[in-house]
């Protein structure tokens, strides 16, 4: 079997571009033993992949020039060559950007049966999914009645948040970047308030939202979101800091929010974390979650591109607004 | 008997001058039933006070104009009509910045048997010792064996701040602002390292002092110190989030930190707090800071001003440097 690949050719400044990438063909050994081959059927891009194309210490290793990408995919098992795998299971893995390929189990996690579309466990039921969830619950330690702003509110993260915060009975305030996104939140998912941040005057919108003010402000992009969510803060407002997606493509440092010692006042607790890290909650997240979506309580949307070679495009989109909930990839 | 009393005349704007202030003397009544007179014996001012002197919204409630300043003294009972008090008692107040006043017991709190100079109850026995406690053990929770920064560190809060953690059996860096301070603070006080932080370098300088990075970093001035800090944290470090000195005379607002974006990654912890919210713990909190204090095992420092007229001077004083350790004007 032969699979096409993604790979980096030079380190993109600020926006990615399409020359940034390319596409190779390789011929895949068969599994020896202890082996599996899998054709990946789902594959998804994350903005916290631009991060990892910067040569730079961080917490996950940078992407190598002239290797294939790495990131999340659902594949099905083709062959096996390990006794805990059969032809058709279904793997989740991070060996996506690519077609297929052979694998100690490793890495691998088997899914069991789905109780959802396969793309689902790369989104709702995924990284995606447990992010919001742990962001929400665990960091920022969400308590009923509460009330919670969620920037990138449309995305695949921001959806799920808002809609976590929906069923254990808060508030939740959106925003987005188009009408057609902030119109989606409000009468699609359930936010009380959602609003386009191209508008300006964030603070006067979240305000409009929460006229009391946020309890919590779940973090997706930082820059001017977070600086307008400090001064709107009730006391003992806790901050996850999930992402920071206005930045990935900056060339320099960016101001850092002129607020910040609000916190000192208002006892502000800003919090980042990494999702890998609350693996402890994944029982918790996953009986709670399918839940939520086969019941229709939680909803997802999801933009997907058709065939490998349109998984740069997919990604580049990520950075121009051209998703609505998470990014797919799929190859059929 | 006549008390003089300091009142702001205008406020500030930037560095405060002694223009700011006026000395007026008033005529005190003699206590009613249920009423103490007290004469003030140490006076203390703090750099929190210069946030009070704006007129703006905070979490405590701005001074006005005109009226007499108010902030924490330690007194001597002169007369009692109050069943809980004699006279010579020693009471805690927050009737500063005047000689004596008559007051109902509201507010005012027994000092028990003094264990140390009426002017310790005022610095490491009072606020600044239990905002360095609870800011380094509770917002901090400091474990035993790792690598605390403090700035400011030669002040009040800041060299309880690192005593407390040689007590802990952590490693304690300090910045302050001149070469005989850093001398105190690595010869006098035991800190493993200290700089000066007008040489610059910031960040080289930290991690000089502590090589692997650092668990706690104590914040007591906002501004480019925070920023190096973040560039300097250990995975799941945190950073109590005590005052910003360097802010409090800012006219202008001043840029955040512009790599704030490493708290997720490293997955930090930012937290503002208010030390009076932590008043479940000043058992503990006097139990263990007089034990070390009597010991010897944490030592201060005063800087002492005579007289009440001399209080506006010692509290300008607080953003010029002239204060190493706690900044007390005693009335003898």
């Amino acid at each position: 079997m032969n699979s096409r690949e993604i790979q980096l050719t030079r380190r993109p400044t600020g926006l990615p571009t399409a020359d940034d990438f390319k596409i190779v063909e390789v011929d895949l050994p068969n599994p020896k033993e202890g082996e599996v081959l899998v054709q990946n059927v789902s594959l998804t891009v994350d903005p916290y992949m631009r991060g990892r194309m910067v040569d730079r210490q961080s917490y996950v290793p940078g992407f190598q020039l002239n290797e294939t990408l790495t990131g999340g995919a659902i594949g099905r098992v083709v062959e096996s060559n390990h006794s805990d795998y059969r032809e058709g299971d279904y793997v989740e893995s991070h060996l996506g950007w690519r077609e297929g390929f052979v694998s100690s189990a490793r890495g691998l996690r088997k899914l069991g049966e789905l109780r959802a579309p396969a793309s689902a466990y790369l989104g709702v039921l995924g990284m995606p999914g447990m992010t919001a969830y742990v962001g929400l619950l665990d960091v920022g330690e969400l308590k009923e009645g509460e009330t919670v702003f969620v920037s990138g509110a449309a995305g695949a993260v921001g959806s799920a948040v808002g809609q976590i915060a929906k069923i254990k009975n808060c508030k939740a305030v959106g925003s987005a970047g188009s009408a057609e996104k902030v119109r989606h939140l409000t009468e699609d998912l359930g936010f009380d308030h959602a609003f386009d941040y191209h508008d300006g005057h964030l603070e006067r919108q979240i305000l409009t939202g929460a006229p009391q003010g946020i309890d919590v402000y779940f973090d997706n992009v930082g820059g001017n979101h977070l600086q307008a969510a400090l001064n709107c803060m009730r006391p003992n407002g806790r901050l996850p800091l999930c992402g920071a997606i206005s930045q990935y493509n900056a060339t320099e440092p960016v101001p850092g929010p002129n607020n910040l010692a609000n916190a000192i006042g208002s006892q502000l607790t800003l919090k980042g974390f990494i999702v890998s890290n609350y693996n402890e909650r994944r029982a918790d997240f996953m009986r709670d979650m399918t839940e939520w979506v086969i019941s229709g309580r939680l909803k997802y949307r999801e933009t997907v591109y058709e065939g490998i070679e349109s998984t740069p495009d997919a990604f580049i989109g990520l950075f121009t607004g051209a998703n609505t909930g998470k990014m797919i990839v799929n190859l059929g």
